[in-house]
């Protein structure tokens, strides 16, 4: 608010940018052995080299800036001086440029500024003649912003270094602690220690009245007061800075806890089931042993903490658990710390024998190429991946299946299965039934019917695996449902007389018998009987499904 | 790891834990007229006093600690030792106590501090003899702690001042944050900008070999070890915080953006529905309007710059919206500037005719209180609550639909409504149908049938509203569904022969008729095209509200 599209020059604020640019272009280390790091109770113009060496104390005052500009990419200060106005363009998301007169008028009178040159060229911090570095850092300080501007330069290093308006990125996000450590202890001049004690965000200001205020992972704030105090200050941004900062409780260290919030949701496997539809047997199977499936719901942002405390949370389940299935579809990023914990974690199920599957991982290349450097040959056994929580979830359920049925010996089911809609009928019924049946073969791959399709017939899956697929929105294929033998597709179309509304694939090679409507209207007028058990079955079916996902949904509700 | 329950004495470490005490008795406006906040270039056991007032220039050199000691609350110097101990323990999660002999050797040699202490005097920082209070100094110096206390009373420190393993408040969270700033500012000495830059948490040490460091909000560490660097800080302890930095992303300024996280989903009423049945007309207004309805659910923490993240988002959306549900059940905390947020996001949705239910708000006392204070006598209609997202869902689909009603003066429902179920029998078989149903009379909050009794009879509702309701695992009652004429319920009971799976309660005056399982057996025998229909119905209205359910499971999953 206020005259935020009035431009002025930047001057000081200028400062932390180019240091950002001085360790792109040379690395921490070079930096360093430059510029040093701590405060200094002296004004901003005062010379300040550290005794012996001759390296300014720190980055924000005059010499230590001009060191900095020094370092800048470009093998002359034109070049030099491009790549700056460049990059604080990419901060600002648009074209900066230089008020001459600024430029001209600072440079006549800057002659205490041509002092730190000399004196950083006599102890070798600056290895060339000093003056042109000197008219670069004079036109560095003279470029014009608007108060927006500022803040969106504020904004780009709350937002790791990439502009959260244009997404173009300004500075490597390694680079940008190191900005924010400096202007949180240089930043506001000999007021850091109250800065930080009633603002509490790391900030910089400019003698022409504008100061910047970055809350990291938050937002940036820009404000412009020409009016200075003895420190140099803007006297209105401070006192706008200190409100905003109570009223909106932006104080760095006023921060509650934000480590519960990495888990989303725990559940097992009794409270969830994948889309695969499976014979009673395996059913009661779920039901009764699917607490042994646990599901980890994930969101937001793991870092060592947040990731900590829900590794903690397994490693205490453990004895409870056989399979793992960690679902990170609303995590939006993790630190290579929470990477290292999710390692630790495979490392320790294997031993104890527990399978783990993560769901949703392609967005995370972090955390695949950490598990490939770290597992090696051991990555296809350890890491298991799945492209959705259905496939993960169907996955653990057919583990858990094949370790109970050795456990238990179960036999293996009858090569051809009674039809679950026909489990009420009796044989007399059921041969009746299966007059009206025809066989039809399917390869894998084929299409056995279409969304959108007229509707006239009923399929008995006798053979092989099938999918229920549906188109999404974004044009993706979804899987709906997965039947093996024993099940029954088609017939809700074949009731309601709708066209098909999903489209089922031959996973395998797939037989099925096929009841016409035509013969389902026949059967049901010579024996209503074998009509009312059909549609018994399917009704109990339905409604056990029905509550198995109202169940689901009042857990994610 | 180490040597983590090995006693040692606590030394400077005391000082911020102590500067908390001070603030805490005597408020921050108080203890800033005896103590600064600005770094020093000396050595922590100068006197460094403010020239003209005396005022030590902050609480962690010996100065202004002894200063901040003399604030604590207590008449004596007993008292106020007793007071020391008893929060530091309480900071430690354990009883901590003075090691004598240390205590002892301190007052012998502590000439120096004497020293301070009557130059406190003299210029009236400390008002009373200087000596007793010097001497609790020395006491509160020779606490002894174990490295593993010291990680808890860094980690109450990250945690707002309440002890994460007891539960028990030690210091009042809003001083939290004027403790980590002086922490950040002066903790290391004259190591604080390196400090900050490497490491990038605020720390205090001891001259006994100790550290603390706190990341806000995440953790707080713990280290000891005794040989010191020159400026008196553990040299293995720096370099231990340092790589725990760098391993598990510690640095307080590298940070990704957390701002996206706290929109946990936005649907609109197609997608989301309540569990209010509603005869077919109401549904096909609701799939063709449903869209005015608003979701969105929240969750973590809501600060300013997340609750102005999802309010920029609504405000967005408003022309597409007439009702806006927000759900804040997964809603960890909210601040005040967020209260803030939805207090104007209220006043504009009012001005714009849109109305707004709030959810699951009963766990945040703040908000309730904000829009109270805010609100006035407007709040009972611009404040509007619901217990669940269930019924908030149900308030904006009856307003809606009311609305639509009188947008489309669509006529009143007739009196005796046709049973959903019903449809599609001719006027004859409704005749035979309605013939074999007996109608009974139920008083509002009358019970109809009750969860796990034997189950011989399914209702049609021909007039008054009714709940279905499941007690769920924490004693709770949950609605499954709610019900109005024309709908049927207890059906899936009579059909697969179960107990009753849920209670039905009568929400008004009810008048259902009856069908029992024998005179259902009857008819299905004499006329079996009747109980075909019946049964088709009762698969369609099935399938279609588990279409239903999947749709919104797939939002969810």
């Amino acid at each position: 608010m206020g005259d935020s599209r009035i431009p002025f020059t930047i001057q000081s604020i200028s400062k932390p940018f180019v240091y950002g640019m001085a360790l792109e272009e040379c690395g921490r280390v070079e930096v360093l052995k430059k510029v040093g790091l701590e405060p200094t109770g002296n004004p901003f113009n005062s010379i300040s080299l550290e005794a012996g060496t001759g390296r300014p104390l720190n980055p924000m005052i005059n010499a230590g800036a001009i060191a900095s500009t020094s370092l800048v990419a470009g093998d002359t200060p034109e070049l030099q001086l491009k790549c700056i106005l460049n990059t604080l363009s990419l901060f600002a998301g648009s074209q900066l440029s230089i008020d001459a007169s600024i430029y001209r008028s600072e440079s006549e009178t800057g002659h205490r500024n041509r002092a730190i040159g000399y004196m950083l060229r006599n102890f070798g911090i600056l290895t060339k003649d000093p003056i042109p570095t000197v008219e670069t850092y004079f036109q560095q300080c003279s470029v014009t912003v608007t108060c927006r501007q500022l803040g969106l330069m504020a904004a780009t290093l709350a937002n790791r270094g990439t502009n959260p308006v244009t997404g173009k990125r300004a500075i490597r996000g390694e680079y940008v602690e190191n900005v924010l450590s400096i202007m949180g202890s240089c930043g506001m001049y000999d007021a850091a220690g109250e800065w930080m004690y009633s603002v509490g965000m790391p900030a910089k200001s400019g003698v022409a009245g504008g100061i910047i205020a970055v809350l990291p992972g938050h937002l940036g704030i820009g404000v412009f007061s020409p009016p200075l105090n003895t420190w140099g200050n803007s006297v209105r941004g401070i006192k706008v800075c200190d409100a905003l900062s109570r009223h909106c409780d932006l104080h760095l260290f006023n921060r509650s806890s934000s480590v519960a919030s990495a888990l989303r949701l725990k559940a097992d496997g009794t409270e969830f089931s994948s889309n695969r539809s499976r014979p009673a047997d395996q059913r009661h199977l779920l039901r009764d042993f699917g607490s042994r499936i646990h599901v980890y719901q994930l969101q937001g942002e793991l870092s060592f903490s947040t990731a900590e405390s829900v590794v903690r949370d397994i490693i205490e389940h453990f004895d409870e658990l056989a399979f793992l299935l960690l679902d990170f579809r609303r995590v939006l990023s993790l630190s290579e710390s929470a990477c290292w914990l999710l390692h630790e974690l495979l490392i320790k199920a294997d031993k104890k024998g527990k399978s783990v599957v993560f769901s949703h991982t392609h967005h995370l290349s972090l955390l695949r190429r950490y598990m490939t450097a770290r597992l090696g040959t051991q990555r296809e056994r350890l890491f298991r991946t799945a492209d959705d929580n259905d496939l993960a979830l169907e996955w653990c359920e057919n583990a858990l299946l094949a370790r109970l049925t050795v456990e238990r010996s179960t036999p293996e089911p009858t090569s051809t299965p009674v039809y679950e809609l026909c489990q009420d009928l009796d044989a007399d019924e059921y041969g009746i039934f299966s007059a009206s049946l025809q066989r039809r073969r399917f390869k894998s791959g084929e299409i056995i019917l279409k969304s959108g399709d007229p509707a006239n017939e009923m399929f008995f899956l006798a053979q092989g695996e099938v999918s229920v697929l549906i188109q999404t929105e974004t044009g993706s294929r979804k899987r709906l449902a997965a039947m093996g033998p024993g099940m029954t597709f088609g017939e809700m179309a074949v009731i309601d007389g709708a066209p098909r509304s999903a489209t089922v694939v031959a996973d395998t090679d797939v037989e099925c018998d096929i009841l016409t409507t035509q013969e389902l209207e026949l059967l049901g007028r010579r024996y209503p009987e074998i009509r009312i058990k059909l549609l018994k079955s399917l009704t109990l079916s339905l409604s056990r499904r029905l509550r198995a996902a109202n169940r689901e949904l009042g857990l994610l509700r």
